[in-house]
């Protein structure tokens, strides 16, 4: 299947609200599984983590397996802190997070089988999940669990036709060298799909509409629908153009950068990799694991919770887990608990009639290949409260509403992240301001940005792919 | 420029021996380099190289700078050792491995203009070495050199126009992480280019020629050219099949291989990934870095050196170097010594009538995403000599003499390794008798093999690139 013919179906499932089959209402559909997973999530010391050990070497579950806490020393010449310890979760393992893609035997666009799931960190709510979201210790069943549904559409054997499939990061600054498997892959119309009780058919579009409201699409699924991309394509954007879904003038803008076909593709992709290989050489990082007892500022404090001795940054803490729907009963684990709000931000704007997106080349220390795109802001604005200077272009939090076309939370992965909600923020500024990309930043169309994400290989942080996601 | 665009120029300076301005004999320009680089290489204890320092965590350079060796502790479940421990090479930096091309302004090919060079690991040859081979450590002049000529065509600022640039890893097994900026880039015919004595003009045909030779063009150099690609293209490879050049059917196919564009390629390329991605999540890897005291196995022998207590592998040697010509009048430095020869194959094969070559996932610790696209074998078969079974298709290593293609010795970098000639093997199966890929193995056209080159993102290791570039 050409990349052409896959964006153009991914273009019609992300225009389509109806289709046969779909759940007419998704948030409807989130609420009324809210009750069937109802669970206690209670903090506790790690020290009391049933299974779980603390030592001076790192924190880790008796099997060896799920993932570990450790200490990682780094040293860079990136920003403004040239070397710092921290803790950092290691987990060398591809978890796979897949969607289920299928038309229905009579025909229309692209459906997800979406899956409602509540995740300990979050806030209470279910969100909307992929179809599978399972590492090899949960489908191998490491905690003797249930089997993982509609996995076997994802293993290599018994998959069908492969749609999307990257390896992609997760986040630089809590997850040493971590990457999951960006899976969609298409059924046949004609084969039969069981719906189970938390799952649903949606489209793209659907989804999207959801990613407007907030804080119910999960971080998995996001990271996801940041790969189902529209294929650059003149014909159809000069349509869309003169008739823009909607009819709001930005998601026609949003939509047509999507589309945009430069004169020569493989030279701008190919100056755009130049590009981040320049700032991946510019900057260097060495980011060395030490023994969780080597971090000189991080202390185990009252309430059992490992964080840094001036309050910032993040806690390691543990929960204890009771919801009878999980793959098992009860357990307990270690999660990270952010000290402040974050805020994920592009500054966006037309540029020779295209809206582009500011991108920054960032290193974070668990990054695989030191550096990857970032949106424009990536900040917990409160760990900067002692005075310490905010990162350039900082000013745009406090844009005039006039100029904000996205603001929304979103959570991290509530699988290992506590109630930790990051602002998405898009501003637009005006096109006869013309701001040029300071050093680190490089001004791109969504065309551009989603090519890079459809390289593989780690170019496109998972901060961006959300936000990115979320211009539907 | 377009990938096809790029693909043509590529394959005129491939068929190309002749051109205005190339030096008309490629092995004597650098055997006339030989005496002007003479050096006096000798070998020396660890505890004995000037202003390196071997401690309990590591040997190291006193400034901190050009590179360090560890110790590496590895769980795999690749292959048949599950774990062990080993030195290996740290270099969090990014060296520069750049050609400058370039058109004579009368028009004709692309050529290359490449350097003459003697390396201290070499065994008393000049080599062929891209124009510019330059570390940051080199080039930002921390041990107080010379200036690297040409260096200004390869930086950002400064750079014309960027025919390949991608970032690819070194041997896996031997550096933690390591990466090289491949480039070739393209100045204009009419600007003049100043040829200093250890340089020539070359097409790529030629030094396709030099390849064949054996040991006289460098692992720098190889890994470039394996990035100088022809594209797929239909009409070219009707062209190349109706009249061979020079006759020799095997090179016909080879560049027909090359030259494959087939039904799907976006569906080909995915299918390919998807594969590598299953056999990535397959295996698990854990390498964590540990001091050098914490290699039970590994201990400084009588003469000074690192050595495994089997006397296996690979010893970490001193050697001091006399050279009135290098960047520093005299230096120490410690090298990697290999305990036997190694050899590299592609089994290749006709398949529905195109040239396949059957290459291997192969896992090793040092790479930066676990797993990169191998030869077919890849081993130092005096390591199995206590009676350790062979890796799978080994038996090929001693094919008749009429199934061997290509066979000729290729160093490793001469400036890392001490006398590490890897013998490059291409063997072609009979089209009558089809092999089928054991799991771990796929067989691929030699354009995809390129394609995959091409997404950079560490996918093809530095040994299948070395194969590649000599299949010329």
């Amino acid at each position: 299947m050409s990349r052409a013919d896959l964006g153009r179906a991914f273009l019609a499932s992300r225009l389509a609200r109806e289709a046969p089959g779909v759940a007419p209402d998704p948030l409807a559909f989130l609420d009324a599984r809210a009750d069937a997973q109802a669970s206690v999530v209670t903090v506790c010391p790690l020290a009391e983590l049933p299974r779980w050990r603390l030592d001076a070497h790192r924190l880790a579950h008796d099997t060896g397996r799920f993932f570990t806490i450790e200490g990682l020393a780094v040293e860079t010449t990136f920003g403004a802190v040239p070397r710092w310890e921290q803790p950092i979760i290691r987990q060398p393992e591809i978890g796979i997070l897949g969607f289920l893609a299928q038309r229905a035997p009579e025909g229309g666009p692209l459906r997800l089988l979406c899956q409602a799931k509540m995740e300990p960190g979050n806030r209470g709510v279910v969100q909307l999940a992929p179809t599978v979201q399972a590492t090899p210790s949960n489908y191998l069943r490491v905690h003797g669990g249930l089997a993982t549904p509609y996995l076997e559409h994802f293993l290599p054997a018994t998959r069908a036709r492969v749609l999307v499939d990257l390896l992609l990061s997760e986040q630089g600054s809590r997850y040493l060298h971590k990457r999951n498997r960006n899976l969609v892959v298409e059924l046949p119309p004609e084969v039969p799909v069981p719906v189970a009780p938390d799952f649903a058919w949606l489209t793209l579009g659907q989804v999207g509409d959801l990613l407007a409201v907030g804080g119910r699409v999960n971080m998995n699924a996001r990271t996801v629908l940041a790969c189902a991309h529209v294929a650059a394509d003149d014909a159809a954007r000069a349509a869309l153009l003169a008739a823009p879904p909607g009819g709001d003038p930005f998601r026609a803008a949003v939509l047509a950068s999507r589309l945009h076909a430069p004169a020569d593709p493989d030279g701008e992709l190919r100056a755009a990799l130049s590009w981040l290989a320049d700032e991946k050489a510019r900057h260097r990082l060495d980011a060395r694991p030490v023994p969780l007892s080597a971090l000189p500022a991080w202390r185990v404090d009252d309430g059992g919770a490992l964080c840094h001795e001036s309050g910032r940054f993040f806690r390691v803490i543990g929960v204890t887990v009771a919801d009878a729907r999980r793959e098992v009963g009860a357990w307990g684990q270690p999660m990270i608990q952010p000290a402040h709000d974050g805020v994920v931000a592009f500054l966006c704007q037309r540029r020779r009639g295209v809206l582009e997106v500011l991108v920054q080349a960032r290193v974070e220390p668990g990054l695989l290949d030191a550096v990857e795109l970032a949106p424009t802001l990536q900040l917990a604005p409160g760990d900067y409260a002692g005075g310490a200077p905010l990162p350039p272009l900082a000013e745009h939090l406090a844009a005039p509403p006039e100029r904000v076309r996205l603001r929304a939370p979103q959570s991290e992965d509530g699988g290992r992240f506590y109630h930790d909600d990051k602002e998405h923020l898009v501003v637009e500024l005006p096109e006869d301001e013309p701001l040029a990309a300071p050093p680190g930043f490089r001004w791109m169309t969504l065309a551009l940005l989603e090519r890079l994400v459809a390289c593989g290989g780690y170019l496109v942080g998972v901060e961006a792919r959300s936000l990115l996601a979320c211009l539907a």
